[in-house]
C-alpha cells in the first residue's frame, strides 16, 4: 500500500510500504475512506517529539472500512465504517475504568497507550490501518454522518470540547475567552456554547480569524494584537474578568494571557501542545481561588458529539476548510503547513 | 485597651490604643476571650504584605464574647460567644451568594474584602476588636466546644479543608500527599481522613514533625530531605503517583515537588502562601490531565468542621502546643516565630 512515512526532522515521503496485518485477536484492519492532518503531524515534523521515529507512518484521525477482524472481535464486522479514535484503550485498566482512556495502561509495544497512531504505531495517513484494541477504540458512523463529518471527531472535537469546555467547568451565564482560533480553537468555541454561557470570546492574534469565529459561536472577538486587547476582553465582563480562558495556541504568552484575564475562583482550561515551560505567578495567584486545567483528550465524548453532528448541533462539516485526495497529501501537507496564508482549517483527504 | 500593633517591618509593639467603636449598622463589638498567631502574621512583620500599614492591629483568629451589637444586627445579642472567621463577608454580593467568600466584594474602606482583620482593618490580637458584617462572618460557640477549641476554627481547619482537601478532591481509596507539616499541613492531614483515603502520607523536612503528623492521621512519612525521597513517596503509590498533592508550605521548590509526585490525571492542590513565581514545565503537563488548584480559604465549610470539632472527629485541641496570656503575646510571637526549634503549632493566647 502507500502511505506517509516519516523520515526524520524536516523529512516525509508518500512510498509503497507493506500492509498493515492482524497481531492481536483485538485489532482489526481498515481501509481509510478519509484522514486529515493535525498540527500534532507538523510538530513531529519538525522533529519536537522525538518517540516518533523515521519509517513512521503519520496520522491519527481518520474514517475507514472494516476489512479484517480479530478472533476476539465480535461487536465489529468486515464492511462497518468506523471513525478511529485518537486514543487507542484497552478498556479494562484502572485508567480505562474511569475514563481516563489518555492514560492507558494497556500494553502495545510498551506499556502505557492512549495516543498512539502516528507516534509509537503505524498511523492513519495510509491506504489501510491496523487498530488496536478496536472494540474500545473505534465508533461505528451512523447514517446520516458522512466520513468526512466523522473525521472532524477523531481528535479536534471532542479535545476542544474535553479539555477546553468540561474541564474549563463551563456552566450557563459565564463569560469565555478562547485564545487562539484555529481547529481546536474552534472546536472549543462550538462545544462551549451547548452549555447556554451568556458570552464567547475568540481571541487570536488574526482578524479574520476572529471575524471567522462567530460562524462557530463566538459572540465577541478580540484582536490580540492590539495594545489594548486585556481591556477590551475586561469591557466583555463585569470587570473582574471571564468565568473561564481556554488557552488554544500551546504558546508561553497565550497561556499567561489566559491567566491575566480570569477572575477570580475562575478556571484556566490549557488545550495547547506546549514545548516550553512558563513562569507561573504563585505570588499573585495563590489568593485568587483559580484552577489550572490541562491534558490528552480522552475522546470519552466521543459519542455524544456524534449524536449532535447527527442532529447538526454541531456543524462538522464548518470546520473543514480544504478536500485533497490521498495520493496528494503532500499538497494537504503544504497548504495546511502554511494555514496563516491560505486560511486551512481541517484539510480533508479522501482515499 | 491594649493591643498589638504593626509598626513598620520588623517592629511590633503592645501598648495601649483606642478602645474600638461601632462603624457601621451591621458592626458588633466584641471582648476577646482567645487569639492566636498565624504565619502569616510573620509574613507581614518582615514587611511581605504592603497592603498592612504601620499603626494596624495584627491578627484574625479568634473568640470573644460580644459587647456591643449595631442596630441591623437581630440574630445575635451581647453576651453572645462567637469565633470570628478570618474572613468577612457581606453575604448578598454575586461573590458571596457563590459561596466565594474569600472574593466578597463588600465596601470596608475599598470594594472588595475577604480577608480584612489584621490586614486592611484592624485585627484580633487585641482587647477588643470591631467586626464588620458580623451576622455573616462570626458563628456562634456551641455548648462543648472551648474558645481555645473554636480559635482553631478561625483559619487553619478551614484553610486545610477547603484549599487542601476540597479543592484537591480527595476522594475515597486515594493516596494523598501532603507536603508540609505545619499547622496548615496538619489541617489537611486531619481532614483528609474524612474522606476515605487509602493513604496520607507527610512529608516535610523535619523528621519530627513527620512523626508528629501521624497523631493527625497520617499513615506513612517522607522526610524530604532524603535523596530518594521522590522514591519513597512513589513506592506508597502503584508506581504512578500519588491521587492528589496538597502543598503546604509556600516555596517554588514544593509546589514543583507536588507536580513532580502526583500522578496522571490527579490533583495538586496548592494551600502555600508564596512570594516568588514558579516555573510550570507545562512541556512536559500538557498531557498529564492534572488539575492544579489554589486560592484563599471562604471558611463556608466552618460549621461543618465545628460540628466535627464537637463531635470530637477532629481533636482541635491536637493543633495546640503553647499557651500564653495576652499581656505575653510578645513572648507568644517568639515562640512561634521559632517554631522549628521550639516544636510551636497554634500558640493559644488567653486574654
Amino acid at each position: 500500500m502507500k502511505a506517509l512515512v516519516y523520515k526524520g526532522p524536516g523529512q516525509k515521503s508518500w512510498e509503497d510500504v507493506p500492509d498493515p496485518v492482524l497481531k492481536e485477536p483485538t485489532d482489526i484492519i481498515v481501509k481509510m475512506i478519509t484522514t486529515t492532518i493535525c498540527g500534532t503531524d507538523l510538530h513531529i515534523l519538525k522533529g519536537d517529539v522525538p518517540a516518533v521515529t523515521p519509517g513512521r507512518i503519520l496520522g491519527h484521525e481518520g474514517v475507514g472500512t472494516i476489512t479484517e477482524v480479530g478472533s476476539a472481535v465480535t461487536s465489529l464486522k468486515v464492511g462497518d465504517q468506523v471513525i478511529l479514535s485518537c486514543i487507542s484503550a484497552c478498556g479494562h485498566c484502572d485508567y480505562c475504568k474511569q475514563g481516563v482512556f489518555s492514560h492507558c495502561l494497556g500494553d502495545e509495544g510498551r506499556s502505557g497507550i492512549g495516543w498512539i497512531f502516528g507516534h509509537l504505531i503505524d498511523g492513519t495517513q495510509a491506504e489501510y490501518v491496523r487498530v488496536p484494541y478496536a472494540e474500545t477504540s473505534v465508533y461505528l458512523l451512523p447514517a446520516g454522518v458522512t466520513p468526512q463529518q466523522g473525521t472532524v471527531l477523531s481528535d479536534i472535537l471532542p479535545t476542544g470540547y474535553e479539555i477546553g469546555v468540561k474541564y474549563g467547568q463551563v456552566k450557563p451565564g459565564d463569560v469565555v475567552a478562547v485564545i487562539g482560533a484555529g481547529p481546536v480553537g474552534l472546536a472549543a468555541i462550538a462545544t462551549a456554547g451547548l452549555y447556554g454561557p451568556s458570552r464567547i470570546i475568540a481571541i487570536d492574534v488574526d482578524a479574520n480569524r476572529v471575524e471567522q469565529a462567530k460562524k462557530f459561536g463566538a459572540t465577541d472577538g478580540v484582536v490580540s494584537t492590539d495594545a489594548d486587547w486585556k481591556d477590551q476582553v475586561l469591557a466583555l465582563t463585569d470587570g473582574l474578568g471571564v468565568d473561564v480562558a481556554i488557552e488554544a495556541v500551546g504558546i508561553p504568552q497565550t497561556f499567561t494571557m489566559c491567566v491575566d484575564i480570569v477572575r477570580p475562583a475562575g478556571h484556566v482550561a490549557n488545550v495547547g501542545v506546549h514545548g516550553h515551560p512558563v513562569e507561573l505567578a504563585l505570588q499573585d495567584l495563590w489568593i485568587s481561588n483559580i484552577t489550572i486545567s490541562m491534558g490528552l483528550v480522552n475522546t470519552d465524548t466521543l459519542g455524544t458529539l456524534l449524536k449532535l453532528v447527527a442532529q447538526k448541533k454541531i456543524v462538522a462539516e464548518n470546520f473543514v476548510s480544504h478536500t485533497f485526495t490521498l495520493d496528494n497529501i503532500l499538497e494537504a501537507y503544504d497548504v495546511f503547513g502554511r494555514a496563516a496564508e491560505t486560511k486551512a482549517l481541517k484539510v480533508i483527504i479522501n482515499a
